[in-house]
């Protein structure tokens, strides 16, 4: 990975606060939508789920999930031509004590503020996603891909 | 499913070309973006895919398949109110010679003229994505839930 390919990353996932979110259930890929914030530290993404919904209880039972980050489309341009990544991560649900769950829970609220009053009730859990592997497609017959080491320096913008 | 609800889910989907696409790969979740076009008699969605892709290869050997579509976001909307609905589908590859090849080419060349080349090409498939079921999300605390004849009913404009 270059330094413009992990600047090209970096800024795409900034550039965002909604991503596709997929997880296994009962044996099939289902999609979702979450909305995302970044740790600082570059060591993963983290949202804030319901106990409720599909997608919590899937990653309860398989934490392997793929996370899907569109780009902005200008006008005129074919769909093809949209910038994205699709990274490779596993999930891990944050209990009140872990000694991350601070740091996600200011990161995520810093970027959400109207979610505070969410982290009142018991029934939402913190997740941080911490990528495996990334692929980055910057439009036509520009793709690449990137391994977890990368993904820590990309998105901790240290690449 | 009313048809306040089946008028919501039709144009949501005509009213976007671009998915995120969840595949099983390698027994994990794998997301990835699809522009789409439906099919005029609601039977399913086109996508139009390279055979190089990891996506392509995933429906090969494991036909389920999810689509996320989401529709537009006002400004200053929270991400959580975005409406979206999660189609949970087969994928079915469709060779030239199939019945239903040249409708769904029409459908995807009138979406997507720019793609009429790759048609030329060898490694593209055409691949028909019938819906199982839907689970639509019109925003905080409004979520509803499609069965396949109703997703039938909705996407022709029928429901």
């Amino acid at each position: 990975m270059t330094a413009d390919q992990a600047q090209a990353l970096r800024s795409l996932v900034l550039g965002q606060e909604i991503a596709a979110l997929g997880t296994l259930h009962k044996g099939e890929p289902f999609v979702s939508m979450v909305p995302y914030a970044l740790l600082p530290d570059g060591s993963g993404f983290v949202i804030h789920v319901s106990r409720l919904a599909t997608h919590t209880r899937d990653m309860e039972e398989h934490p392997g999930v793929s996370l899907l980050v569109l780009g902005e489309r200008d006008a005129g341009q074919p769909a093809q031509a949209l910038p994205r990544a699709t990274l490779q991560g596993q999930a891990q649900f944050l209990p009140r004590d872990d000694a991350a769950y601070a740091g996600a829970r200011q990161a995520y609220v810093a970027r959400f503020p109207a979610s505070e009053d969410l982290f009142g009730f018991g029934d939402f859990s913190l997740v941080r996603i911490v990528p495996r592997s990334a692929r980055f497609v910057g439009g036509f017959a520009q793709a690449w891909s990137a391994t977890a080491a990368d993904c820590l320096r990309a998105l901790a913008g240290t690449a």
